[in-house]
């Protein structure tokens, strides 16, 4: 007899109704999947139910975003598989907490469709020169400001999973010479070239759009600050989809606030939601965007289920996962 | 001896630097002009200049934007032809001084590949409520709201000359349906189908974006009102490319602020300048940018004026123009 596969979701308040993955929907992803898995048995629980940790002691694989991290420390049973359900995991670091059974994978690549399309748009903002207009229209002034074509110019992209890989993806259709960045040079797909990140600080300087899309870790906290800014051409635009603590946005503001920088877009900001007191808000040639340009909510909790499903097979098979995360590099 | 073909530039003093022409663009349009012409002379003059009447009397063909119409009407010289810089004519409107012999045209069609970039921008924001997160920004305020892909979405164009073609080209590159309105119902290239006015209005309540783009005339203006707003679906994006005159832009406001449509995107308003105390700034989920989204500057000028010396062989062969307004419509 098949023993019987455990699957459970965990669910945290704090989560935005768009990602909360549900019961339902996993036996929706288990309809639509063709892979042969045993047959399996789903729960799902609220990160504050009591039995949280015990449900956790009999289950194969969590899927979740926010979870107690102390429970699957200490869990010694069948939990052997957690999946992200979103990209970013700068908020479980360091992963000391996890087992060296347990294999992480994040969802990184289920938001490229909708990236390149925001990609599209971000892009052609900055050209346009969006930010600028958007501030002029708060002084109530009409300053007409136009921009060529956009073919041509130079992209600098920070990151080359599946956010950066939208961006680059956008970038090359719209003409534009695409440089990637990441710890080690190299070649990917949907890149001109790809360069270390030593090199992708100098060609800050000669960017006309400069995208961060890495994940926060404890080498990247920070990496654009003062100097970098600084660094970039006085008509460069910029634009933030990874995390608010990759840059240090007082000195971004500094930087706008003394004519640097044609313009600006943070999809994302430290802390978020951001405070109605932040100085973001009010900083000229900068948009904001609530965290929302990289999730199709149509598509978001089906894609990751079924890379969650496709994890759990490759899993039991002992097979290499999708996304696995480096428990030492923390991404 | 072939006779001398006197060429006259128009410039206004009130024209932005960018599509000012001057004598050495022309000359260089002539060098690049692969067409047999006859030996050209060049005259450049300010409107203002004493002797403008004197010059149009030598002159076979007019290229400008704003010049005096009255010495136009008055001239019983060689005259024939009068290219516009411009794709909007309605300043010159009623076409009553417009001597019989005397042609005019316009400079549609060089406002395409620009357009389509800007035309591409403004649906992808418009789709992912970027006029909402402006607003949100200057109330400080950190609202998400996610938008799935923009394929399947409708658009509908009011106008399928050079700048409704250029949002055609895009809408359909992103996957849209796409409906052209113009006088009469019919097929146009770029377009799912081109309806008429009448059920162009109807077909208002249907389409997720909704675009102005065409010209300013007796019929047209004010065509937009708050029952037209009205008709439009609560989550529909709108944007006017055509004339500030196209539409009420009280009931826009006033439709806006009743929390009607999902946004709007105003790259022409009325007047030009907009005052600093137009209630259009403030209005919320609507995003102003200062007529500026369908000019290439790299290329404006050139386009135009290579537009200009082709018309002019026309004329002289006799041959029907690019672009010839029609002096009953306006357009």
């Amino acid at each position: 007899m098949t023993e019987t596969l455990r699957l459970m979701i965990a669910r945290a308040p704090q989560q935005q109704a768009l990602f909360r993955v549900g019961p339902k929907q996993l036996e929706a992803a288990l309809e639509r999947c063709a892979l042969p898995l045993p047959p399996v048995e789903v729960a799902a629980r609220e990160t504050t139910d009591a039995d949280f940790a015990e449900v956790l002691e009999r289950s194969f694989a969590l899927v979740g975003f926010r979870f107690p991290t102390e429970a699957v420390q200490r869990t010694r049973g069948a939990l052997r598989l957690i999946q992200l359900t979103g990209a970013g995991c700068e908020h479980l670091l360091p992963l000391t907490w996890l087992p060296e059974q347990v294999a992480l994978a994040n969802a990184s690549g289920i938001h490229t469709a909708k990236v390149e399309e925001s990609a599209t748009m971000v892009l052609l903002m900055l050209h346009a020169h969006l930010p600028f207009f958007a501030t002029a229209q708060r002084q109530h002034g009409w300053t007409p400001k136009h921009s060529g074509a956009i073919a041509g110019k130079r992209a600098l992209i920070f990151g080359v999973g599946g956010i950066g890989t939208g961006f680059a993806r956008a970038a090359r259709r719209l003409g534009l010479d695409v440089t990637g960045v990441r710890r080690s040079a190299g070649a990917a797909e949907d890149f001109d070239r790809v360069v270390d990140l030593k090199e992708g600080l100098v060609r800050l300087a000669e960017a006309d759009f400069i995208v961060l899309a890495m994940p926060l870790t404890a080498e990247t906290r920070g990496l654009i600050g003062a100097e970098a800014f600084a660094r970039m051409r006085p008509d460069a635009g910029f634009a933030n989809f990874g995390r608010g603590g990759l840059i240090d946005q007082a000195a971004l503001i500094a930087s706008l606030k003394s004519g640097h920088l044609s313009g600006a877009v943070l999809d994302v900001a430290t802390p978020e939601p951001l405070p109605a007191d932040s100085a973001l808000w009010d900083a000229p040639r900068l948009l904001i965007t609530p965290h929302v340009l990289c999730d199709d909510p149509d598509t978001y909790v089906a894609d990751a289920l079924d890379l969650f499903l496709d994890n759990v097979h490759r899993r039991l098979q002992g097979q290499p996962l999708r996304n696995e995360i480096d428990r030492r590099l923390g991404y």
